[in-house]
């Protein structure tokens, strides 16, 4: 196909294998929080998108940025496409089984003359793949809850948000890892091996992406480090603090040596002082007409 | 550190100061964010308390994460205080106003006798501060929205949680050196200057845990490091793909050279090939009795 | 009944039967998809209430939907009943498998003494028609989510809620459908009946609706139809633009002759052009103080 | 550019202008409803692309379902852009106001030296435009709820889908339009207008496709129509119910005539009769281990 | 209007009065907090109806919990009503506005022309209110929070769930009471005056109910009183335990006496010792192909 | 009880046991309702919480408010404690029944080879569990939905709170009692022996600082009682409105005799008069800039 130059555009192929050997609707469901979990794939997609949306850094960073999330695109692809076939073969098995045994409902009741495994499966699958995407995906978890954007992050400082992308690909990795040990189907696991993969590329990608920044000297630890760090109550800026019963944390590496900035001096405290004030109560007369509870009886009050 | 055996305990002084020179109903509405946001401190209370509790590492870890799981419960403290601070004089003015101008209401019609800078606090203000909480903060963010648990995560994996937790603290302490900016006020910004310190130390702390669970052979990149590496599709592991137009992105540390895990050498492929077969359709015909639309007209059924 | 003139008023009768033969608590979770899900009754419920409050058209459109808003009040009572209902015996059975069985608790543990059917229950009945509604109903769906107002619209303009309306009772009636197919309770299958008969009136009648609004010279499309076309971007009202490899959408309607609306030409456009600029990048010298990524190193910044 | 055949690609080109004329954060905030609201861009992005990945009808459905997704993300990066720009200036502006007043903060208080204008933007803008994002749009709402997935459906059926399109198309037209009447930015409303174009094709579109639906006999009124429709309750398959005072409901067509699938005639029903039982109670004994609350005193039991 | 026997109907008079004096589009906003809030009036409405369709007790409580569920739908009716009308003006206003001044947006830019009470509520208002409802409420809070169903419960215990009724009449009367406040249009805080009077009845109502059902011998504190007690570790049944420092909360009526139950003595404990054992690891040797992280390094791992 | 100055601390002894006898994973999913749903120790921990901080009154109902909340935090950590343990023993099961069964996947298919309680265990317990958090707990109600700040309040008026808690120790023990009978694990019943023991208290506690509140004539019913009750609507202000069929309402103590305030005398009104007037159409002419659907027809109107 010939293209001119216009923005998004897409393709008939998959990045890479998306058919599972068996259908297999309980799958189905756990594998949603790949798609649509707070670290699926669709967190890093629209992620990836709005930070690159909203980036005023140098264009190689935008770039990647863009080129990263349109490929994410092909990822949530790849497993919506995935889902719909493992639910394919769930009506056929039925239907095998209402000819063989009378059983005339697509699940058909749980304490009826299906076989057990029928029977677990249809207690167990997704009620929204039956009945609300009527044998497809949805942009929501392995426990139904729908996608949402409180789970992304672009705040224009892009150190902090590549260390976001490094979490999400190390939760995503993980995610995907567990999974490949709960099925044992070839085609999943082929195509996880492909995810795998290119979460392994991800996080280092985004390791470098802060290597970068801090070697083009555009932000560093502590971000934001424009800010003046004099303003800082400096005394407790690389100081330990142990606020429960015993002193295991004291033998790691954030309780001494130099601080990973190279700015300070790790110290642990074992016996934090308070270094507020008593806590007052809160003060001042509360406003009648707002008829929160005051510290003495009030006469009734209105405008 | 004494303590006698019991759970959690509270005292009365604060960690440090949290009182304003003077009240700002506009700024405790955005001032929300630090409490109850994506990125509040309510965030780093629940993840660091769960990410404690489901540990299985070393105790180390698990100590260090209640240490600091515990400091945050009192950085809420602080700035629900702070906010029920920034909200107080809102009606004394009003009632100041009342007296003055005859304007009845604690608030009033925005269209009334008030003077302009009272009736743009009046529209502006978060309506939660007077009518829900009545003058006190609550677990929401700047808009309004109910922190949720879906904000956090606490996977059991420590390294894909410490670098979510570098990344808590990243936005968190870019979120409080902003608010910094936006307001003047000598009180708040010596709160601030307190949790931009502890932001500091935080940040690093989580970076040092990092390197600890390296040192330690627990855990490494790619996250989860105990999975086979030998499974993934192993030639797209360390392959920068380029999607969208222009090729500024092969200008960056992650296009080239080693990988940071130093296992792989980045390869930038500027015209990544489709690895996957067509998208053929969706094939198996349609079970019919769920209704969705196939590619041939079907008869009516129902079992 | 006599009843003076006000407002809302209940009769204890049902609109129709709600009585299940047996009970199925497994086949309860499911039905929840329509009392609380995003299309089920609650949604029609409150989204027509919230249109007719709205409404501020002739009187015929407010009765209308007054008269229909009432009348699925009466279909979540059916629903919730029969839920309760489905719910019913399921302490029963157990109690009985108790008795034969010494299996003590209610449900029991899965892996306790119990039959498969009972142990299939046991796991997989949604644990909050035990734990939190106590055997009734709540106002979720099939997964569990709390109903909430984010799936209605009341717009104001009505051709765009009627076309709202009849998307509803389409997907209603379609999981209504599907439903129908997983039971082979003859019980509850006489009220989905019934609601497939009333989702049938139901389209049509907003379809109806929707000429009417043609017809009364109050609505048309392209929606809305007051704000005058001629500020279009005329040239690409009627073009349907090809962003997908391959050319098969060319095959429809939508690709030639005359638009629905009667006021242009379909035009197929396989290779669309982009009309803007090439995408610049975010100019402006970022504001020190918001600590976003600059495109060079700058000095730290604070106020 | 050349491209070879994978998956998703973007380019760097808008479809069209995104430069307003000049920064305006309030109507960034108001603005963002088209982004991340219920009826904004992401809802139709998000929304075709999963009925494109569910679809299992011909081809021609599933490739003009992938075009327009695909079409919809280039809609969201313009409104992304726009809304950058608009929260561009602010900053400007106030860094002048500080250099004339002294005011250091970015905003500062509302109740600073300031100039009245800036004091209402300050007070009423997005916190997050300031706190969160950085200058950046954010995928949210105009109240700043974080857009989520119970906004969309891919049913698997296309004419109950294609009806929620067309539903879409409306609302977004319309909320475009009135966006349109809320500000005088040229630059602003030179994008809408391509907006508006592109909503009046699209809802042309859609009721287009869903004519070809039924031409092509995979589908009809009511939905499903494969469900056999002698299992209604036919006799109220086309009644109109009158459930509120006052009959100005009889006077539409809804109430009289052929019924819009030309399967029945309307009639208007003035007095529904309950067809259902007396509403009886809850009747079997409540099981008292899940202590709820029986009808008459019972003894504490606990197994 | 003559009423056959059937569910709900609507009639077309309000309850009471519902039309302000004056439009108030801030306080339009203000006042959604009734409608769709945590305690507006959605929640009792669909609470109460919940309880009702759950109850399984006797008759009297479930034809009272009908009777006020009912009367809920009315004042939502009200409130969205007058909702809707202090909406009304805000164009007119503009309209006159924009006649004087040549401003020709309805709002218009917050910089432009028009006067500054004008341009205070044009950035205050809710977006929602121009942009989604065109003028109507909406069923959400003040903050734009969809309402959802997480506000409200029924568990099927009705004095568990009287307890919760009495909370949400004592909240949302305090949130009138606050309301009546905030405005002084005479015609709003004639409607207040009767939804105060309606939640003082509620408030007694089931102040009133709690004791009938004690009188009636179904259930009584603690709250399931048909669990057997004995069961409870009752050494800490009545003993108020000090967690923070000093020993205020010795005073009170809670720290001794007999309880409130009449079936024990409230005891003090200031200093509360741990039952349960040292706080030991999580012990068991993780499995490794869940890829948490172990106590001690491991071989990769893969089934 | 000696504490040293800092606010939180913890310590590492459970309140009370926390081991179960045996893993049971579908047990862990139902237990969730506890951690993370509406009435769960969250909700709780949280709630009072913020109620402290809020608090403007007597400094007893602050220590108190502090005191119980800590204690919470401690019952939040005992459940997640037990959680994960109930989750422990589910990869070791299958890892037997892998090694005798071939079986190589923690899971496994459901369909395979591992015995039917395994596969039940399989198919029904929460994905989250294994996948998101690796053998732990989550802050999520039993259906996976994230725990969210709508589920508390915290209004500065003490009366209207201390409902909200006593309601909340009734849910919260009456889902303890019912999980207690869906669990026959002796060390689950043990600590529920003792949460139960806690929620009687905490449930007399509240009780008896309602009574508190009266006695220190700070708050009374109808809350809030400092608002002038002349104001009110005085003749509805203790009337039982019957707007149901049947008038079995009228047999509780609410109908009749002196209200519980001691303030009026409840009266029972069979059939309620509409207090307001007809509802009168919205009336004003429509602004036609917002596109809403008018009485009449109108010209295109744009500004």
């Amino acid at each position: 196909m010939e293209r001119n130059a216009t923005l998004f555009t897409h393709t008939k192929r998959f990045q890479y294998n998306a058919t599972p050997d068996a259908p297999d609707p309980v799958f189905a469901k756990q594998m949603q929080e790949l798609i649509g979990g707070q670290w699926g794939e669709m967190s890093v997609m629209v992620g990836y998108l709005f930070q690159g949306w909203n980036c005023r850094g140098p264009a190689k960073y935008r770039d990647m940025l863009m080129d990263t999330a349109t490929e994410e695109i092909g990822h949530v692809e790849m497993l919506a496409t995935m889902c719909a076939r493992l639910l394919e073969a769930s009506p056929v098995e039925t239907e095998k089984a209402a000819e063989n045994g009378g059983d005339g409902g697509i699940v058909g009741s749980v304490l009826g003359g299906q076989d057990t495994q029928q029977a677990i499966i249809n207690a167990a699958m997704n009620p929204h793949h039956a009945v609300v995407s009527g044998g497809g995906s949805t942009p929501r978890d392995s426990n139904g809850n729908a996608w949402n954007a409180g789970y992304i992050v672009a705040s224009g400082n892009l150190l902090a948000d590549m260390r976001f992308n490094v979490t999400a690909e190390s939760q995503g990795r993980l995610q995907v890892a567990r999974l490949y040990q709960l099925t044992e189907d070839a085609g999943v696991r082929d195509m996880f091996s492909f995810l795998l993969a290119r979460d392994t590329m991800h996080q280092n990608q985004w390791l470098a992406a802060i290597e970068e920044l801090k070697a083009d000297g555009l932000e560093d630890t502590p971000v934001p480090s424009n800010f003046p760090q004099e303003r800082e109550v400096s005394e407790v800026s690389y100081r330990f603090m142990n606020f429960s019963e015993g002193q295991e944390s004291q033998q790691g590496r954030w309780a001494e040596g130099p601080s990973m900035d190279g700015k300070g001096q790790f110290e642990y405290v074992a016996d934090p002082e308070a270094m507020g004030p008593e806590m007052d109560e809160l003060d001042p007369p509360v406003e009648p007409r707002l008829y929160s509870t005051p510290k003495q009886p009030m006469q009734p009050s209105s405008s």
